[in-house]
Formats: C-alpha cells, sequence, structure tokens
C-alpha cells in the first residue's frame, strides 16, 4: 500500500519528536478507529476516476478515500498529486494500491475502469472483455466490503451494473448505475440556458439505457414548479416542442460531442456521480436518474435488467423507484431498451 | 418525541400518497439505518445551545440533531423553527424531547445546560445547583450513548467537565469542555485586527482555567508562522508588549462586556464549539485550547482535575496534549489553578 | 461607529507592531478598495435581524456587514459577538452603528425593524407607526446606497414593502419583501416530510398576501418532477387532497404555533432570507416566491400593489415574474387581497 | 465567442417560450450588469488550467469564468464539459474563446500557458520561446481587464512573473507568480503526516526561486503555535532536524517524482492556485509564499527581480512581505537566486 508514512520514508528517527511533542492523555481507552467513519473507493484513476475522486475530496465526502489501479506509476502519483494539496483541504486519508486489500471496509465503491474498444472490434467483443474486468474487480470488492454500494460508472453503464450485481451477489438496492444522472443534468443545462434561468430550478428527467437510445421524458419537464409541456399547450405555443427535442438530440450527442473535441469526458461525470455519492452517504433521500434494476417496473416484465429510473437514494441504496408518469410510447421504448439489453446479457459467459 | 410526522398529524389518510408515488426497490434486504450516521445531541436550548444547534445544521456536521431541555413549550418552538428550513439546508433529522432518550446513540453529547446565579448566592451554592443538574443529565446521556464523546459547555466549565467525568464513569479523553477555545478565538481575533491581517493567520493560545485567571502564552503567539515575541526582541520594540497585554485583558473581560451589552454571549460560542464538533467527528486531529484531564502535564500533580490545554482532537476525542513551551510563571499560574480547583471539587458532594 | 480599531483602542504605540512586521510592496499603485466588494447592510438587531446576520456570515456571502439599529448597548454586543467569532469564518469585516452612514454603498439593505403590537391597538395603528419608523430608516438608506436592492422582512411585509418602495423612490424591480418565501418552504418541508424525501425536491409554491390569506398553488406542487395534483387524479385518490389542504392549514398556523411556543420566530426566517440574499447577490437567476410590485400579473389591474408573486431573482433584484398557473379562483384571492392592501395603503400617510 | 446561446442553437423559435414564460417586471431600470460581478480568467486548459479553473468553479470564487487556448477543439470541449455540470453548481457563466476579447474586464488573470522543452533545447532557448508566448499573451491580456491582478503558474515561474510584469505595465503588486505556495503546502503535508497531525494546524515556508534552489525557512517551522526548531533545541533532540531536511529534499523532488509517475503534476497546483484566487478575489489578508517583486527585501538589492516571499494577499493583489526572520545563510542563498535571475533575465528580449 503507498502511504507516505514518517516511518518508512524518514528512518528510524522519525519518532522522537511525535513522541515528544504530544503527551498522550492518560486513561486512554482504545479508540474504535473505523467507527462511523466514511470510507470511499475508487477503481480506475483515468480520467473519469480522478474527477470524481478530486470532486469528492473538494467537496469533503470521506474520511478515508482509497484508489485502486493496474497501472502502478500511474496510480501512485495521483495518490502524491492529491495529497499534495493536504493543506487545501479537510484532513482526508488518501491511501492507493493495485491490491483491493486498500478498499476494506469501504461505505461506497465507484467502478471507473473499463477496456477501451480496440479497431474493428465489435461492441460485444468489447463488452466481454470488459466483463473480463469486472470478474477481477467485483469479487474482491464484494467480499471486502460486504456492506458497501457499489456505483458503477464504467460503460456501458447499463449492462455492467448487471454484471456487477451479478458478480457481487449483493441485493439489487446496492448495486446502482451512473445512468442517465449526467444525462439528465445536461438536459437541464440546456433548457436552463434557453430559459436564462438557473439549472436548479429546471426539473426534467432522461431515463432508459445511457446512450442513442434513452428516453426523455417529457411531461416530467417543469421549471420553477411549472409543468412545460401543460404550460405550451395552454399559450398554444408549438415551435418550441421542437426546440425541446432539438434539445434531447443536443443531449444525447454531447457527451460524443466533447469526446470529438477533448478525447474523453471527466468533469461533469466528476461532479454527477460525487453527487450520487452526496445523496447516498449523507442519507439525503433524493431522487436521481439512476440505472437501477428495473424489472417490475413500466411494465417491464421480461427479466432481470438494469435501466435509469427516477430512484429514491439513502443510506441503504436505491431505496424506491418513483412512479412517474410515462406515455405509453415512452414506456414501449424502455421495454425495447429491456429486451435488447437482455438479449445482450444472454450472450455473457458470468461464471468466475 | 416531538416530530411532526405525516401518520400522526396528518391523520389515516396520510401513508395513500407515499405508498403509490414510490415502488420499493425488489429483494432491498433490511437496512442498518444507524450505520455509520453521525447523531449529535445538544442539552440545553437556551441562547448558547441554539446558537451551537444552529451552526451544527448550518455547517451540515450531523446526519441527526437531537434536542433536549426542560422547558417543553420552548423545546418545541427551537424544533420546529429549526425544522422549517429543512428547504434551505441538507436533510438532517431534527428531533426533541424533554426525555432524554431522544439522545440515544449520539456520537457527540454537547451538554449547554446551567442554573443562573441569583441575587445574593455564593459562587459554591450556584455551583452545587449546577452539580444538582448534572445529576440529572450526565447519567443518562452515558448510559444511552456509552461510546459517545462529552462536550461541556457549561459554566464554571473547568469543574463541570471534571464533574461530568466523574459522574459519566467515561475514560477522560472523551470527556472535554469548551474551556479556553473561544477566548484564544477572541485573542486571535483582536490580534488580527491590531495588525489587519486574517485571524486565521494568527496563532495564539489561552490556556488555564476558563475566566479571569486565564493564562495568555505570549510565546506561543505567532503571526503568519513569525513568533512575535522574539521578533519584538530583535526589532527592540518594546511597547508592543504593552499591547499584548492590553489585548489579553480585552480578551478576559470581552465576555463580560457582551453579557453587560447584549445580556448573553452566544453566536461565537456557537462558531466555537461547532468548530470543535468538526474536528472530533470528522477526525481532523486538530490542536485547539480545551479543557481536559490536566493530572501530569506542567507540573500539575495535585490530582485529578480539568483545565484548558492545547489538546489533539479527534474521533477519539482529546488523543494528547501539546507540549507547548510555558515560562515558569505561567507554569505556576497553572499550577495555582489547578490546586484552587481541587479545593472547589472537594466541597462538592457527586454522590448520584 | 463601532470598530474594534487598533490605534482607537490599544493606544499610540499600536501601530509600531505592524510597520515593522510587514514591508509595503514598492511602486503599490493607490488599491481601489470598494471595488467588486459586497456589502451587506441589515437594519435592527432582533433576533429575526440577528439570525439572518450570523448565517450570512457563515455561508460567506458578504465581504463587509453592517448593523444598524436604534438600541446602543444591544447593536454594540451583537458586533463584538459576531466579530468574536472570526478566528472560525472567512475574513468579513463587521461593522455597527446608530448613525446610517455605516451603510453607505451597500449592494443589499435587509430592513427587519419594527414595532410591536400594544396591547389593545389596532393593526392599522401598529402599521402607521411601523410606517412612522420606515420614513427614518428608508430615506438615508436609499440616500446612503443609491443602487442598493432594499430587501424588507418587517410585518405586515407587503404593505411595508410598497412603503419602502414609495419612500425610496427605487424603480420597483430593486424594493422586494420576503413575503411568503419562508411559508413556501415550511410547506415544502411539511410535504417532504409526509412522503419521506428531500425537501429540495418538492416544488411548491405559496403566493399572495403573507400571512392568514396568502394562497397556496395546488397545481404548482410537484416531487421530484411529478405534478402531484394530476398524478393523485390519474391513480384515483382522494383523501389525500384533504392532506394537502391540512399541510396548508399547518404551514399558515406555523408561524404562529412557533411564536406562541417560543416567543418569536428566527432560524427559519434566518435561513431564508440569507437563501435570498445569495440568490440576488450573486446573480442566481433563481425564482422565489416574494413580495413585488403585482400590478399587472394575473389580472390585478386595481393598482400598485405589493404580492408575492414567484419571481426570477438575480443581481439586478426582482428581474421578472413567472407565468404560473393559477386556477381562476386562485387568481380571484390574490385580487381579493391586492384589494384589501389597497385599502390600507389608501389610509397610510408617506409624506415625509 | 463559444457559448451555447438558445437563439444561435436552437433556431428562431427560440425565444417564444422566454417570452412568455416570464413577464418582466415594470419599470424596470436598466441594470448595471458588470457591477460588482467576479470574472477570472484562465490562460490554457491543459491539465493545470483545467484543474484550476475546475476548482475555482467547485469553491464558487467567480460569477463569470473565462477559457483561452489556442487549441479551438481542446478549449471548446473543456468548456461543454464544465457546462455540462452546471445543474450540481452555483450558476456560473463559463465562456470560452481562441481570441483574448473574451477575457475583458477581469478581475483576475491566471496564465497557466507554456511551451514544452524540445528534446535537446536549452533552458534559455525554452525561456525564450516562453517570453515569445508571453508576448502574445500578456499585452492582450493587461488591454482588456487594466485593473486586473495577473497570477503567472507557467514555469519557469519566477522569471515569468518578471516577464509578465514588463509586459503588462502593471504596477508590481498586481503581477504574483504561485511560487513556493505549493511547496510549502507540500513540506506541511509531509511535517503533517510525520507527526500525524492536521496540515492545517503546520506553519512552514519555503521561499526563493520556485524549484531545486528553494530555501527552506527552518525558524518559520511552527505546529499549533510550537516553534519546531528551538523546540527540539530545549528537548536536545538532534536527529530530527536531519528529517526535517530530509522532508525538505522531499519536497524539491516531489514535483519531479508525480511528473515522472503520472507525466505531469494538477491537483495540488490546482488547489493552491484556487486558494490563491480566493485570498485575492475574497481579501484576505492572508499570508502565503508567493512570486512577487523581491527588490529591497531581505538584502536584495541587485534589481527588478521576482521570487517568493511571505506576501500579505488581498483585493490589491500583494499588499505587503511579511518580515520574516531568516539566518545570514538564507539570506544569502536568496541573494544569490536573484542574481542568478538576473543574469538569466539580462538575455531575454522583452521588446514587443
Amino acid at each position: 500500500m503507498h502511504k507516505v508514512t514518517s516511518t518508512s520514508s524518514l528512518g528510524p528517527g522519525g519518532l522522537d519528536l511525535t513522541q515528544s511533542f504530544f503527551k498522550p492523555i492518560q486513561n486512554t481507552a482504545p479508540p474504535s478507529p473505523t467507527k462511523r467513519h466514511t470510507k470511499i473507493s475508487v477503481i480506475g484513476v483515468g480520467n473519469v476516476g480522478m474527477a470524481i475522486a478530486q470532486t469528492i475530496l473538494t467537496q469533503d465526502l470521506a474520511d478515508e478515500l482509497a484508489l485502486v489501479d493496474a497501472v502502478k506509476d500511474k496510480l501512485r502519483g495521483e495518490m502524491l498529486d492529491l495529497q499534495h494539496a493536504a493543506a487545501f483541504l479537510p484532513r482526508t486519508q488518501i491511501l492507493s494500491s493495485t491490491d483491493y486489500s486498500v478498499t476494506a471496509g469501504s461505505d461506497l465503491c465507484i467502478v471507473t475502469a473499463g477496456a477501451r474498444q480496440n479497431p474493428g472490434e465489435s461492441r460485444l467483443n468489447l463488452l466481454q472483455r470488459n466483463v473480463g474486468l469486472f470478474k477481477k474487480i467485483i469479487p474482491p470488492l464484494a467480499q471486502l466490503s460486504p456492506d458497501a454500494i457499489l456505483l458503477i460508472v464504467s460503460n456501458p453503464v447499463d449492462v455492467l451494473t448487471y454484471v456487477a450485481w451479478k458478480l457481487s451477489g449483493f441485493p439489487s438496492n446496492r448495486v446502482i448505475g451512473s445512468g442517465t444522472n449526467l444525462d439528465s443534468s445536461r438536459f437541464r443545462f440546456l433548457i436552463a440556458d434557453h430559459l436564462d434561468v438557473n439549472a436548479q430550478d429546471v426539473q426534467a428527467y432522461i431515463v432508459g439505457e445511457h446512450g442513442d437510445s434513452s428516453v426523455a421524458l417529457w411531461s416530467s419537464i417543469s421549471v420553477g414548479g411549472v409543468p412545460i409541456l401543460s404550460f405550451l399547450e395552454k399559450q398554444q405555443i408549438s415551435c418550441e416542442k421542437e426546440t425541446l427535442e432539438r434539445i434531447h438530440k443536443e443531449v444525447v450527442g454531447s457527451a460524443y460531442e466533447v469526446i470529438s473535441l477533448k478525447g474523453y469526458t471527466s468533469w461533469a461525470i466528476g461532479y454527477s456521480v460525487a453527487n450520487l455519492a452526496f445523496s447516498i452517504l449523507r442519507n439525503q433521500r433524493k431522487i436521481h436518474p439512476v440505472t437501477v434494476m428495473a424489472n417490475g417496473f413500466h411494465g417491464i416484465e421480461a427479466g432481470e435488467v438494469f435501466l435509469s429510473l427516477p430512484a429514491l437514494l439513502g443510506r441503504g441504496g436505491a431505496l424506491a423507484v418513483t412512479n412517474v408518469h410515462m406515455t405509453e410510447e415512452e414506456a414501449q421504448r424502455l421495454r425495447d431498451s429491456a429486451k435488447t439489453l437482455l438479449e445482450l446479457q444472454r450472450q455473457l459467459d458470468l461464471e468466475v
């Protein structure tokens, strides 16, 4: 475990100062060091993993932050770079290791690791490679932190959340994917920008499969508590619906756009996942569109499938799904996504 | 327990909406609701107790905040007033009761309750009345939260911290008094104001007995890392030492001044105690001048006595005392305070 | 002006240390000290004014905070109590004076001063006394801070916001009353508590006159983006509407309840007004139900009258009013309030 | 200027909704939009520039953030990635352009742009190339924001701060380099880690030239107000001085270590510069070791040279330099650095 500790790096004289500088309080009973201490592990220190780790640190969400990656040098470099900022932040213990033992006792494990598509590689082949990766990641995480909540960020997030659920053996409320939480945030930003209001005043959900076939819930859009669709009807404004559809298209394209421009996405997903971490660990009981076990909702009955739905998040993970209104067309599109995902899942080998 | 709950206050129809609005996630294993959940109890909802409670709430230090007081109406009014602010704050559960059972499972219990001096009443008589009060407060707190840290704010804080230690049966590291933490803060503010710098750049301690006989540690004063006394010597500036002494007198008088002007102190003690709560609960390992078991430090050998010393605070309470430099005169004044307090303690009846 | 300054309070030697401790940077051009510096003034340091001032300080909204009150001792005591917390907070200059000159150059002036009802006194008589008070407060504020935004908290807030507008000569966008912002927050808290969700996920407005005749906009209630009324219709849940009405009654009664229990309200109004201050000063363009010039909205055509409506707040004050849907009954109740207020206003003598 | 605006990207129907959704407040006088509005520009959107921009955004330091870079695609990608996080953050306007006009009216301009060393290139040649870059960057920044403070982060930071001062024509208090602020933070972290205390309790300065020849001010190290050197002397602990020297070496090597491990440094410099931005823009009057005009301090008399010294930072920039104690040896090393830098400066061509 890479940790800058005084004794190891500073030689045998290291403890003299400490011992004389502080005098322990007498009769001190052994403390219970891990008690009510919040620990977050981030698996994968690429651009996404590090944007998440840094935002968690800035927002002071954890007492202990453990980083895991297979690339030893990069991992240690990222840990040191965060540690050097200690004087600017509340005290958080930052650890890193290529060994999963560093994650033991986590409250929340955030998985961002994932293989990149090789030229000419099929999507299924890529997925199977990521499944192979998850077989190495999920079982030790689940074993070392049996009460943790797993938050999957790796793509394709919906299938991989299902895979993590299967491999962990956790109850479904404790396996969540970042899903369309960020898509919904981008949707809100663009609507807010269009109306020149604060994005926090805009309520709008994108649900379903993260990516091209996501579903914008038109009737869920409200601004300052005013449902926009019925407002447009009352005001007989027709051209605006077109605008909203263009905004949805912009959202679907926006991750691609950022990737084509800067090579990857990082900041927005970092804030988005830190936001989920806060709702979960501080038991906020807030509603977020995230990937959850969708079987039984909105007529999805085909089997065990994970999709984004507006879910109530708290200390127990995904506590409930909001009974949000969908048109029959919207629900059908959800069910179609479920079917596609189930077929994909059937082709995966999840034997460890 | 006063809590605005839907079922009780809103009648039998209350749960219909909840049940249909949310659909629970299937296969949800029973959550472990109190796990890694931070609970703070504040005993006494007078001006000091409420300033502390409100600052704790604003700074988002607890998941659950329990208020206890003997005056039922005032207590419920303060709880409701805080609850009405829920929309402006991260979600914190706020409870109140005249019964100590509401404090069960606290991580930190902050005691602000105390009797006021009657006209003509001797200090000893007042103290004995407060001891009587603590006999009702401390045993149930200690029993209902056996792992908690007790933080005593009631005055005279040094003796009452000793009393709380005795009545709780807790190890001494888990019984702390607010002591001279605020005096030191006022000292820093006045030095900073004098030099026109940020008070956070000033290091300066007032230690010993909270109140008139507190001891300013002159050699501990540094500004931006520059020790002021040796700086003054090098620069041969003599009149400034007088200034610093005037500042210490101003500090000693400042609580009296605020009380004479507005009738009580509240805001500064609220921030000061919230600051201690943060260092303790978030395991900051920061150094604060607070009331701790002082026996064995700086030549204090006369017996079990609590006084303010610079102590390292973390999740285990008071972890250690800094081996700060004192002149022989300063140490003697500490020992004199210890002797006075021990004599006072001998006159107290602590049988429950 | 009460300010703890080194020279005045610490004698002629006061500057020696400063002059030798710091050496000025050479060639320093004169700084422009007030440039892009945020100043807030709070008029009245009673329980409401101080809860506002303390929350503004904790949330770090101002570079300079000026307090004004007629009671000199109380005022100085409150200022000192806040100043003593300097070591726990980002650096803010805190000033106080019985003279309005201390408010010069404010960006935001928050007026909380108001007379209390004498036994047997009529409401109109009380109002006329408060108008008398405002004649002393508003003209100097407006003259010393000609670009400020006035935020009126004193009650009856709707008429007094009109009075402040008249006495200031300011354009109506720069005169705002706290109105039903807090009522709406209480409404959201009770709905959230009923559904066991985060209050920040609840959108709900109470508009109109602050107090007994306020209007709850039922169709504006949404939870996590789901409009509750239409949800209830679709689910054919009838008894819940009754619940919501009971919640509205509880909101209307809640200020009275807190006052009857603790004697006054303070914390929730403190957070509520600090929240408005943030939206205004940091140009958040957020929607808040606050008292604004209502003439021309929702069929109110009777004259210059101020009522709470959902308004977009930013650096320019109240920038726009949301075109929120109201039933004819709701709009009629608004117009009735407008009429009552106009009659009241006609009886006031606003000659200075 | 890349900005996602409704009208341009969403077509002619774009404003219909806005116009009907909001109704403007009548009689609204024209607002003064830039008044007391804080604008920060970041030049260069590489790893350092973006870590700074993101930390500034998370810590809510600006109302407007402008990004400038020569690489158009990368620049737009970074802007969009930050904008997509709008729903998670207070409202900040984020702009970007390859044209400096986007920076007009900035309060603070942070320059992170810089050329990388080519294989076999001499340091002087690299520096001259960076001077060439600064000739394109500094004059338009200075012209478009004549009252701004320039904060230089590009390396070699000391010479380039001098270059920026010359090219801008600004008074020296308004041209600052990030200097040894981060080195000092790393120093504090390692001392704190060694003693197992909070890094915020450690005061310690590294001054002089950023990099290998930086000077650790041993006598400035204090922990919780206790000067460590004199403590060690009193306790007759000798081996610890060695430990501190090893820590200084570790600091000097730590930037190289992070670069060798992850390829660049980003997070710690991001927090460090955001921290400087806060002290400057919010007029904190805090002391930071940053690059300032050093002529006239500690016997440096050789000419106009910029080096890191503990400086008081506020709204006016670098307001003063702390008269910190140095041994003759420490001061001599400073003067040697000054001489080296002056010789380097003489070889530069600063004609625009």
